[in-house]
């Protein structure tokens, strides 16, 4: 592999992160937290230092990478992000272990949002900011940010672009990587500020409308509240149920709208499917959790608010869902597992996968009572080819074995099946709470340093869709090229 | 389809039931159990009667059936002896709920062991017999049995046998389905009666020898006293443990071994793979029970029957497992879904299926990595053909679908996730026991009808690894032939 180019985009990565800390040390600067910002300060000057030694070494004339090197870049940026953004909470002193702070920021890059904080309502405003705002950065992918302003990197892009980019099949909308992503990330920064706008004018100030709005753009989940969400009125609790949704549609669907081809994503059978899944599942939530909140209103709002933060993977809750009738956690935990549409900043298996899933068995037990037809799956008005179908079905595979293979590791943990289990689901998926010991109400912080660092593993995981880690972590990768 | 053909095949499996039903009554008679003797030969004469009338009435000269027609009279079959072999439970007042002995019976005739009886030790012999007797017929499949011995059957077999035999790939052993099935049957009847003999040499009385031989034979798992195996010599426990695993094999393999084909044998990839899952789950499991247990020998033997009866699904136990650390309960679950092989009296996904699938993951790695690369999977030295993969990552996608909509199904049972979630995963994979409320020393007695039923039908779909049931159980499959 061309392991001077990797090595070089790597710094050039801890050039960007040392960029990005710089804006929660200004958060910092406003509200006059000192020691906050010396410790922000203190990681841009390592991160910068390092990256521009790195980059200035591995400076090299051979440009060229492939798939490898892509997978490569990708997983290292992802870990390097995470491992100098953890360092300001450790300098700070406000979370004072390296591996709590590390888990709370690969929570926050890869878009989980499951928290390690005893009590999130004791951290400075600098730090909530910039925990949040992992959440955003993560969210269409650091790399695509990366893509969008590291200059000399058209011919390169593709490659990154696969990793990067949450699905089976990635759109092209346009022919350069570099110009899709400054749309898409166009795209985002609108959505962002507008819902920015629509929650400051309701009960939340400025600095809250900012986070929540971060959480729900990367369909994070870090709030600012022990409660969540909870403590904000219906209309914030609506707005942000809405812009989650919203951030959980495919983003190529926006481009189309905006390039007025809405006949297009009329006829989108992901988003009907994602829409429809969504709708099935706050019927059934408020027909079920009607008992606990007595008016139909009520547990409409929340069982509209939490399908839609759950199945978009963010993971804010209006209530204790935790205490909700087996039921409805059951349909939460399969929402979880769904996830939304590919192309979006969500987690999960992606809705378009479900389908073709679902597709691919219809096909299989027509092929079984007629061995001799033809069949193909249809998705999008187009026929998929082969190897994707395969792909499909190989992905899911892998994604059930990731999660039995890290349930088995923190299995010996004392908080029992459904905690356990539950963690594993909410950090592969990237959602954050899940039931029991990690509830909404509850967090990762009971758990030993080591199960902290097999969740970290698997938000990551689930984040890279799986193969771009395991590709990266193999030692055969590492090999010099011939 | 060809209705009348299937319904004149339901009359026949009537007729056998009926045949099947005389054994228990001799065992009643001998024991002078003459309320349980009426109750026997009633349900003969019923199944008789029945079965003679609609075989007589749907005689047809078209013979001629497809796929379609063989999923259907499988699942009929499976159903048909169900209903009827729970009769006698009922008639004879030892099990007063109809439907807690349709659940019994199908728990039997699906070998998966799963019981509601409160106290299986104040039931009379002729049904402890005829409960485990049932294990034995659905060992290797209500149908090659009925194959085996209903005449006129040599052009129709096949669709039955592709339907019925367990695994992704039914090798022929001989040109004909009946010859096949009728060696298959008399390898299976060899080894009970060596299990039976080594049994009795023991501390076994001949009965106890006979049903424990039938409960491994049919890998189900129904014993005869409160604590299983618990209460036996160790002597007895290792020779129940070596043959569960031995039943866990594919039968060609014996078949093989009978014509001197010993270099195919060794040379089998399943097999090897079987031997070393299961090597691997009982030196782990070892270590982990070693504090319980305090002497190796001890663990060791422990770690090997709970080994060996989990992954051959069949269910019984030497102890009470459910007491046992996180870790070795988790691989026990892994060890539940895995199964044995194909073409063996087990259930699960079958070791074949999961070894396709790691392969189908390495070579889907291999094409991100060079998308251009011809690649394929090898399975016993043969290259499996596309449409196979297709079906074992399809099946894998099924399977676990069907995994959680059952666990949909039954979640607002109020005995906790692990319960629940175990519940399903022993059902549907034909094991037995679970953990927690239906761990070895508890059952199913306690869930509601609703649960039963659902449970009765995932013990059908996991025996007839899913599509069959599903094929005969859709409307469109009964619509008249054009």
């Amino acid at each position: 592999m061309n392991r001077k180019m990797v090595f070089y985009m790597f710094g050039r990565i801890g050039q960007i992160a040392a960029l990005l800390l710089l804006l929660p040390a200004v958060v910092a600067l406003i509200y006059s937290e000192y020691r906050q910002l010396w410790s922000f300060l203190i990681a841009v000057a390592i991160s910068f230092v390092i990256g521009t030694v790195i980059s200035s070494v591995c400076r090299t004339t051979n440009k060229v990478i492939y798939a490898k090197e892509g997978f490569a870049i990708v997983s290292l940026a992802w870990l390097c992000m995470s491992a100098v953004g953890a360092l300001p909470f450790v300098l700070s002193g406000e979370v004072p272990s390296y591996v709590d702070a590390f888990f709370e920021t690969v929570s926050g890059f890869t878009t989980t949002g499951a928290s390690i904080l005893p009590d999130v309502e004791s951290m400075s405003y600098s730090m909530l900011f910039w925990r949040s705002f992992t959440h955003w950065v993560g969210g269409m992918g650091v790399l695509v940010f990366v893509m969008a302003i590291v200059s000399s990197m058209t011919d390169r892009s593709i490659h990154i672009m696969r990793a990067e980019m949450p699905g089976p099949v990635v759109g092209k909308l346009v022919p350069r990587g570099r110009d899709t992503a400054k749309i898409l990330y166009l795209i985002y920064i609108v959505m962002t500020v507008v819902q920015i706008i629509l929650l400051w004018a309701g009960d939340m100030n400025l600095f809250e409308s900012i986070v929540h709005t971060f959480g729900s753009a990367g369909t994070g989940g870090f709030g600012i509240k022990s409660d969540s969400i909870g403590g904000y009125s219906s209309y914030s609790q609506i707005v942000i149920a809405v812009f989650m949704l919203l951030f959980g549609i495919n983003f190529n669907l926006y481009f189309l709208i905006i390039i007025g081809r809405f006949k297009a994503v009329l006829k989108s059978t992901e988003l009907w499917t994602y829409l429809g899944i969504a709708a099935t599942a706050v019927c059934v939530i408020t027909f079920n959790i009607h008992s606990i909140y007595g008016s139909i209103g009520e547990s409409l709002k929340n069982a509209f608010f939490q399908t839609s933060s759950i199945i978009t993977t963010t993971g804010y809750s209006s209530v204790d869902f935790n205490l909700w009738p087996s039921l409805s956690k059951a349909i939460l935990m399969l929402l979880m597992c769904f996830g939304s549409c590919a192309g979006s900043t969500a987690g999960g298996l992606k809705i378009s996968r479900v389908v073709i899933l679902f597709k691919l068995i219809l096909v299989e037990i027509k092929r079984m009572l007629h061995p001799r037809a033809v069949t193909s799956v249809k998705f999008e008005d187009k026929a998929v080819d082969k190897q994707t179908l395969n792909s499909v079905a190989v992905y899911f595979a892998v994604y059930i074995l990731c999660i039995i293979a890290t349930f088995l590791l923190v299995c010996f943990e004392p908080f029992g099946f459904e905690s356990n289990f539950s963690a594993v689901i909410a950090t592969f998926n990237n959602i954050g709470p899940g039931f029991g010991e990690v509830g909404p109400m509850g967090g990762f912080g009971n758990y030993t340093d080591f199960s902290k660092i097999v969740f970290s593993f698997s938000m990551l995981l689930g984040r890279l869709e799986i193969f771009p880690l395991i590709i990266a972590l193999s030692p055969t990768t590492w090999q010099k090229s011939r």
